[in-house]
């Protein structure tokens, strides 16, 4: 195959010639360069840089505010400048709410004080920091101090609350109590108010994570009775970042919303418990049985109550503007420099979050380094390198977000693409984002081998793909959110994707104390090899979006997959039409009444609304027509393309994501502005596709649905105007 | 609709006429005649004498060769004699174990001693009779004395053996331990025998069988911390029935096998044990963690092992001949006096049985005391009707068994249909057996109103199998083993069904000493109002059967469930071929191993033989040839058919199931006559349905399945040279 003649067909076009030979977006003899580049690159890498700043990073807690968070980021900065960047800090004011008061009692009918403390294990010195170690707590939970008798609400998702209005049992008035799991955990006291709950207690059930799982922390990886998970439960469905300037950065005097107005901290308090804590609370609850499907692992049997279990429970919060510190570190781009490709990994952690975010953040700082090093040696890349470490992720995304919200107009003129790092173990490579990027992403992982099995990463995946009941086809997921690239592709429209490994580095560490440098040797990637894979993953990906000749878009992938959406909608409506005919006519012949136990709570299902026929027409006429015009881009010879029109190309190509956007934005959430993908309404990270039309739908909201359904065909035909100028360009 | 002339034309025929006027089998005079007496009979139940009743028969512990156990056999003949039937007790002599011996040590790494004994509770005084109840074991264990490492099998049945063998874990030479459930407990013992285990521990799990379903006994039913189930593991599969006398009566002088030759013993010793007991034996092992599903409700990692938890196990049984009385109530038919209808319900208990099979069998007194009043104000039935109270069904269908083999010849003759209840509760009709009976009890169905609903138990049925995503046919169940009806249908190829209620009264006292009068009247049928229903819905059947002008047996409704059967299984076979293909596709390219964790135990799968077609043209070629003979006869016009043609006719059809059984049974348990259904030999008590081809398929012995394919084709041509045969003589 060497000797054929080389033509650039294979540029957006999902069809590869000999991989050994090409690459998307370069040309034959560009590739060769990109490969020994790549190469060069790849053998730079060194696991011990990772172990080695991984002690340093994740030695004390560092969370936002921190003095160790930031020498943190003080040090990071000074390692991008040494490996040749020019790299600055750049600081937002952020609102941080630190726990002054946590109170939770068992009241009746017996008493019991929750511990709210972990212990340290034998073993593991970081778990032994005693007041060091930020308490457990959830970020922008409400100050308040409530009394009440206790609901037992499963996951505490919209489904649960249909079970429990089955059962007739109100969480009005009452304060629940959850299980982490099901849903983002922001989900559960946003559902809990909305529904009367005037408090809300979650709590991580031992089934799910804990004994359940495997052996728990110093014995094995999962979590022990004690353990809690801390998390934000701000609102980020609505708006992520800092709560009190939605929209714009949290500069030093920015207008600041009053907190009382702050739309995204919670109604009621809520706090995370240990199972060692829930278990006397969950004992002490009566009534209902709760169904088979809620029940955990604790050695009770679950009741959902209201009661007799009264508890009362009170939060104090010191709500304070810190620093959250950016650091930004460039390497100008030699041809393009006004076309950046962007990498980014928090630094800020729960406490001491050797695996979330310092797995990543050592990942991705060895890849910077290898680049960097690179490029002194004058392998420059042609376009500009922006390497980032996030400050206050793990409240609400916010050192991304205030960072995005204040440079918004440039970075969506500039920004090629965002690749977004976080957490790493052990495993299968995870690769979500968009899908114009996938046939891209599936190339490389193509090159970079899987460190235990000598195959590469993406066979592996597909593997584990195929053995789960999958296709053969390398796909990434499309992204919700819980991570740096929200602000990015849902908010500025850039194209963006997230990596990370596994799938064998299980564990119950995730916002614990227990997430330490010692637990990550023991349970997730000792070797770092992980981490070097992940380095040589990203590093091939943003030097090949640096490099390019016509950047590596593809477009039949992103159409296949949005039909598939499409598609799934349509399905699903159908299918609810289907249930809601036959639980009319069940409800028409009184089956459920007939089926029921006469001796358990039972209210008699009410008819519901018939599912109108939505007409998707539009949809399917714009994505015919895209199908056209894809087809067409795809055939298109790039060697017949002069360099000016490839340059003109790439400047529509890097427009392209943003044609997806909308500028008032999802419904009831105008910050979230991308049509194709979106965090869910109510499922927090979740991702919602075609997020106007399915929550719509969804919601049985059909007059939204069908708006929604003509607001995207026309953000479609937009786009397809977009692609049919890049024809009319050839 | 009343003035319209009547035809015969709904016998033997699905399509009812006007079900207020027209019972399958009866003229419309006498249909009149027999709705008046069904009135009558059912205005003569009274709920508390099946309350009385009860308290009289669960008073002590009676397990078989007990005194009280005699006696309440003799109370149950005097009572049938005092309502005029011609009673009688058969006794047949069986060998029966009582455990003299029962030890189970944990001996390291840790060490335990299991108590291996239930406590009493508040509320409930039977169960504080201490050394009067029976010390908890499995009946038909062998004698042991071993001690070797444990090993967590989870249900101990095929599907767990499979993914043993892929974690490369072994238990020859070890002890298993096994969750209840999951299939009939004697496969558990009968499997890790053949796997080269040299013990068996079986255990309650309280996820299934404890606080993980509901509220423990005295708060609530469920099974506390210290109740264990008692159970034949007799090796039922092969023959039920007296170990040392397969296939013929246990009479006083009959030949015995000598014990060491009996093929039905376990060849280890099996103990059953609480979760209270389980929990430091499990909680002692280490090694591979089991799998998700493999996990229960015990507060602890499930390892699998093997060790290093090591075990002693000790057991000795005290092995004497002991009496089984069967009760046998006659009331000779007036018109037909060699035509029988059979009832019958156990009364052997574990301990007190209450439920298990007081419940039943009060409700089949109740049912014999109306009947028999009828009959002594003139009403007595035309056909022969015999009620049976059996003795030693809980070790292994003993009383039924020696019983239906002594009295063979004469049963295949004159038994129209055999019809058996056991335990007893509140829900919903649970009915299974011959489908030639389905359009009949779906009749009585409709007339029978639930006690708490006011509806047909028919409609009650349907509405909560609707509920569960079903159709609304009123459909019988396949009959696999589990009660008395198993020497009846499969082994002497009667006609039968099985009985009773259920759904609504969940709980843990199966086979413990917590099945108690008080346990039943808080949890099971407080009112016996279900044991009303049972009485009336077994009356009506029995009355319809002991009356019809023209038995009502219907074979439309037959073939088209057989007919699923056999699609069913040419489904699976289809399945098969696909899951080894892909399997094959999956070894070839290493999907398993680079999918696999390399740090946990993994065994590569090996490449499965490929499934070949098998030809199913035979069956397929009968059943057509059935549906027309099926069709013919359900459209004869049965008034044109003279009584005498009648009564040729009705000797017909009571042979037809008998048509449906081969004389040399099934491939290796030629005991098992039956060709259409059998306990399946790897669960017990499940059913399998056209059991040769089907176990064939299942076990990939393709040879054998072909075989049997040919031999159930010729077993239905006879068939349908019988059905011919009918539809010759009209």
């Amino acid at each position: 195959m060497r000797t054929r003649t080389f033509t650039l067909s294979l540029l957006l076009c999902i069809t590869f010639l000999n991989a050994q030979e090409s690459i998307l977006g370069f040309t034959r003899e560009n590739a060769k360069k990109q490969k020994t580049l790549e190469t060069a690159f790849e053998a730079k890498l060194d696991a011990s840089n990772l172990d080695e700043w991984m002690q340093i990073m994740a030695a004390e807690p560092h969370w936002v505010g921190t003095e160790y968070g930031e020498k943190n980021a003080k040090w990071i900065q000074k390692q991008f400048k040494s490996w040749g960047y020019d790299a600055k800090i750049e600081t937002y004011h952020v609102l941080f709410p630190y726990p002054k008061v946590r109170l939770l009692e068992l009241k009746g009918p017996t008493s019991y004080k929750a511990k709210l403390t972990a212990v340290p294990v034998e073993g593991d010195e970081f778990t032994a920091q005693g007041d060091a170690l930020l308490p457990s707590y959830n970020a922008f939970s409400t100050d308040g101090d409530v009394e009440a008798e206790l609901v037992f609400v499963n996951y505490g998702i919209p489904s649960d609350y249909e079970v429990l209005d089955k059962l007739g049992i109100d969480v009005k008035g009452k304060i629940v109590i959850a299980k982490y799991q099901g849903s983002w955990r922001g989900i559960k006291p946003k559902l809990a108010a909305e529904n009367g709950a005037i408090g809300c207690i979650i709590y991580s059930d031992p089934a799910d994570d804990g004994y359940g799982r495997g052996d728990v922390y110093p014995k094995g990886a999962y979590k022990n009775k004690t353990g809690v998970q801390r998390g934000s439960v701000m609102d980020m469905p609505t708006y992520p970042g800092d709560v009190l300037t939605p929209g714009y950065g949290a500069t030093k005097d920015a207008k600041r919303l009053d907190r009382k107005d702050a739309p995204t901290i919670t109604k009621i308090p809520v706090l995370p418990i240990s199972y060692e804590d829930a278990q006397p609370l969950l004992a002490a609850l009566d009534g209902a049985v709760a169904p088979q499907s809620w029940r955990g692992g604790l050695p009770i049997t679950y009741h959902i109550g209201p009661g007799p279990a009264k508890v009362h429970l009170k939060l104090e919060f010191d709500w304070q503007l810190k620093p959250a510190h950016n650091v930004i570190a460039t390497i100008k781009g030699t041809d393009f420099p006004d076309q950046w490709v962007m990498r980014g990994n928090h630094h800020d952690a729960w406490v001491h979050g050797a695996n979330d975010p310092i797995s990543g953040m050592v990942a991705l700082m060895e890849e910077a380094r290898a680049v960097g090093e690179l490029a002194k040696k004058g392998n420059k890349p042609k376009r500009t390198l922006v390497y980032c470490a996030w400050d206050a992720e793990e409240p609400g995304l916010i050192g991304s977000t205030e960072w995005v919200e204040d440079h918004k107009k440039e970075l969506q003129q500039k920004v090629v693409a965002y690749i977004n790092t976080d957490g790493n173990g052990r495993g299968f490579l995870g690769a979500g984002g968009s899908h114009s990027l996938q046939a891209m992403v599936g190339e490389v992982a193509g090159t970079v081998k899987d460190p235990q099995r000598g195959v590469s990463i993406k066979e592996r995946r597909i593997a584990v793909d195929m053995v789960r009941g999958g296709t053969e086809d390398f796909e990434l997921y499309a992204l919700g959110s819980g991570s740096d690239y929200t602000p990015f592709i849902q908010h500025a429209g850039i194209a963006s994707l997230n990596l990370g490994f596994g799938g064998e580095n299980g564990g119950g560490e995730y916002h614990t104390i227990y997430d330490t440098y010692p637990h990550y040797k023991r349970f997730k990637d000792p070797e770092f090899a992980y981490g070097v894979a992940l380095a040589n993953t990203a590093g091939r990906i943003t030097l090949r979006l640096a490099n390019a000749d016509m950047l590596p878009f593809e477009f039949k992938q992103w159409h296949k997959t949005v039909s598939g959406y499409l598609d799934g909608i349509m399905k699903q409506t159908e299918k609810m039409r289907k249930e809601v005919e036959k639980h009319n006519t069940m409800v028409d012949k009184n089956m459920f009444e007939l089926a029921a136990d006469p001796k358990k709570p039972f209210l008699k299902p009410k008819k519901k609304e018939a599912i109108p026929y939505l007409d998707f027409t539009p949809l399917q006429n714009e994505l015919a027509a895209l199908k056209i015009s894809i087809e067409m881009l795809s055939k298109m010879d790039v060697s017949k393309v002069s360099k000016e029109k490839r340059n003109s190309l790439n400047k529509k190509l890097i427009q392209a994501e943003h044609l997806l956007t909308s500028e008032d934005g999802l419904p009831r959430r105008s910050w979230y502005k991308h049509q194709i993908y979106a965090p869910g309404f109510y499922t927090g990270y979740g991702v919602k596709t075609l997020p106007g039309v399915r929550e719509a739908v969804e919601e049985k909201n059909w007059k939204e649905a069908q708006e929604q359904i003509s607001k995207l065909a026309a953000t479609l035909k937009n786009f397809d105007k977009h692609i049919q100028e890049m024809n009319g360009m050839l």
